[in-house]
């Protein structure tokens, strides 16, 4: 069998993810030949833009596509893969955190595309800076993935379970922990009356500092300045919220510990 | 006694605020007379650059500026204005944290000029953005502030020390801890031997997305979509690291009880 690089992919999924993959992969010139997704109407919404046919009947899924990417939930793929057609095809999901075994083994061509960022329906962030991991069961896939990743991102690495899963792991902290932090600043400013703008430019700065500087140089507050008053102070200001006060003592305590050699 | 607008400043600490006021003053068309700081090279470094002269005596500080800005860590404010000469200029300290009072009596002019912001002496954030928290002793200082302060940034606001605090304490989640979760994920991927630089896509978007969809619509993860399994799966590869599983489990049940009405 010869495996030919990839011309037209269906995209079963019209989340976050199928969104914007549908819109980069069009917007590189691939085919997207259906949007498969529960949401008809999202279905037919992404398909309109990118001139794809839609369904939400996995049975009604296109055979002859070059690619199937599973851009849907972790705890979903399984059975979603497991009810499509049998096909020819490179099948791929999109997680991080999820091995490539889940996909199952009646396709022949499994892979992982797994692209390094938080997307969202209403914001295209530009794709050729983002990281994009790749894996396959087969050596020639492997290859056909890393130069379509290739057409849409200058940084393509190839990976395997463990590695993902790594990287999942840091993406939590750094994405979805750093915006429960901007959470908790901006519910805590609308308690105190006070605007959630004032706190744009810092969060801005913050992020663009900390990847100029590397985060441990770009460290700063009272626990990196070891300022036990003013933690002690803001202890008391938290005083009548356990959850934040918990928060605040665990990252102080692990500031504290990384650049003094003390706990709270 | 008939008080004028600012034209001169004396600007006291050569850390990361105030070398970046001293630079955005003279942008601004303020003549800056002198730059005060123990650490007389860096002093001088500054003092270079903006005409001013330089010392790194507090009894040399001259008296015949507009104002005096005290841009030093917190607990130095009280010692360093005490030993200052006795001014008739503007008197002001740059914390969100300490009160106006920490600035002795016998300065007949005190006040505070709060810019919310994370500062590095290697970056220069446009200050137009940044939000300017003004405060003084009377009124028609407080006019002379507000003035000057519209002079810099377009977010220019009067405050108390109340309001400073509690913009303080917001500022210490949304830029202190969101680095600190930079940091440790910056730390696991070393320890796996994969490179920071796949992380930077991320924690920019992140943030920008934060600031466009406010930060509890942009949230997203394990905990926001209620996945425990994969929770589950975090908390075993960090078995082995007490503080970090600490960390995940009061920042994952803080968006599990926000999002889901329940804990881990």
């Amino acid at each position: 069998m010869k495996f030919h690089s990839i011309n037209n992919v269906v995209i079963i999924g019209t989340g976050r993810v199928g969104s914007n993959l549908a819109k980069i992969f069009k917007d590189c010139g691939l085919q997207i030949i259906q949007i498969v997704g529960r949401n008809l109407l999202k279905a037919e919404t992404i398909a309109l833009k990118t001139g794809a046919h839609y369904t939400n009947k996995l049975n009604h899924i296109k055979t002859n596509a070059d690619l199937y990417i599973l851009a849907i939930s972790d705890d979903a793929i399984a059975e979603v893969a497991g009810l499509m057609p049998v096909v020819k095809g490179l099948v791929v999901h999109t997680s991080g955190f999820k091995s490539i075994d889940v996909l199952p083994v009646h396709f022949k061509r499994r892979g992982v595309f797994y692209p390094l960022q938080t997307f969202s329906e209403s914001r295209n962030p530009s794709f050729e800076e983002i990281p994009l991991f790749i894996q396959a069961i087969n050596k020639e896939d492997q290859q056909i993935l890393m130069e379509l990743g290739k057409r849409l991102s200058n940084k393509v690495i190839s990976t395997n379970d463990l590695q993902r899963k790594e990287l999942h792991l840091a993406a939590v902290f750094v994405s979805n922990f750093s915006n429960a932090m901007y959470e908790i600043g901006a519910g805590l400013l609308k308690e105190f009356n006070l605007q959630f703008d004032y706190l744009r430019p810092l969060i801005l700065e913050t992020a663009h500092k900390a990847c100029v500087l590397q985060p441990e140089d770009a460290q700063t507050g009272p626990a990196r300045r070891n300022d036990i008053g003013t933690i002690n102070l803001h202890l008391e200001m938290l005083s009548q919220k356990t959850e934040l006060s918990t928060i605040y003592k665990d990252i102080t305590s692990y500031i504290l510990t990384k650049y003094h050699q003390k706990s709270l």
